[in-house]
């Protein structure tokens, strides 16, 4: 499935659609028509790299599940994960690497896709599992501006981000996204922090 | 009805309960012993006054039923609805009353308290109408203070409130308790910015 996801990815989008064909509930007819759209903003874990999803990913998932997309509505809403692929500007993950001829930058390439869409596979699987409607894409470039970018394009009804809840000193030389998309994205936006006891010894973590 | 709240009221929380008897549908076991606490800020309109909910209540409101809590899930939601009642300075309401005894004070207060009361009345009795389990009451003092103490007592799942959506300079001046919330809030906080086409010349009014 990757291969064909990766050529899809090459002519500059990436979704991978899901259909929810066993699940029967009785449903009403003017909310089937119209699910209310989630996008949902994934990262790659600060700590562990890719494909493992960040902590405020995972937890702003698990929320979403537990509080809004219950057990006898998932039919009701179809979840977008967007993952923003951050441009590698030092490279210190290719340390190791040898490039010798313009494949091996080709080849770097195509890992690069690869980690991206191992992570969004976390979410969709999940999704499938329990029978969430769910598509998820990749975009590259700066988090903050192409997420709010994206929301200008789906027009999706709720934004969801995690946050690491970083405090104000380290706010100062993290900046958080999350900040930056309440203000500007044009949709209503829930914020996510992580829970405390999830919270790893260093809060840049995550 | 309303005297039995005042009377609440003066000792210090104003609760209004009611239940969804009317409403038969099949539930899931483990959702329905949870249902999703949504604590929603409410305020009066800067235009009509008490006890007209502003254009952000109102349409933060309208969003929810449409996007989290629709009709065959109504039941896994709890809506509670709290209102900062701002203790009024300068008075301006009440230029031009006469007050010549102690009585006159005690009347103030009462009306104050109606409006408040008032202005609950429209959400707890349009979720009455649709079947929308809920809960209203009144704290006074500053917005950004009391919603957070709320927020640490009664540990909702969510916490939504409207916001203006005011550009960069008004806000300097104006301030915004939804930026406040989204920082300091001790849970998920949603922000829905007021809806373009239904903010008034001045966006200041609300």
């Amino acid at each position: 499935m990757l291969d064909g996801v990766l050529e899809a990815k090459e002519r500059g989008e990436v979704k991978t659609s899901m259909s929810m064909a066993e699940i029967q509930v009785e449903v009403d007819a003017e909310t089937e028509d119209n699910p209310t759209k989630v996008l949902i903003c994934v990262n790659q874990s600060s700590i562990k790299g890719y494909p493992h999803p960040s902590l405020s990913s995972v937890d702003a998932f698990e929320w979403i599940l537990k509080n809004l997309v219950k057990k006898s509505c998932r039919h009701l809403f179809k979840l977008c994960f967007l993952h923003v692929e951050v441009p590698d500007e030092d490279g210190f993950d290719d340390m190791d690497s040898i490039y010798a001829s313009p494949d091996d930058f080709k080849n770097l390439k195509n890992r690069e896709k690869i980690r991206g869409l191992h992570l969004l596979e976390f979410f969709i699987r999940r999704c499938h599992e329990i029978g969430v409607p769910c598509e998820g894409w990749i975009r590259k470039g700066d988090p903050k501006e192409q997420i709010c970018h994206e929301v200008k394009k789906i027009h999706p009804d709720i934004l969801i981000v995690g946050s690491r809840g970083l405090g104000p000193v380290q706010r100062i030389f993290v900046g958080t996204v999350s900040e930056y998309i309440s203000k500007h994205a044009d949709c209503p936006v829930l914020v996510i922090k992580r829970k405390v006891e999830d919270t790893p010894e260093d809060p840049v973590d995550d």
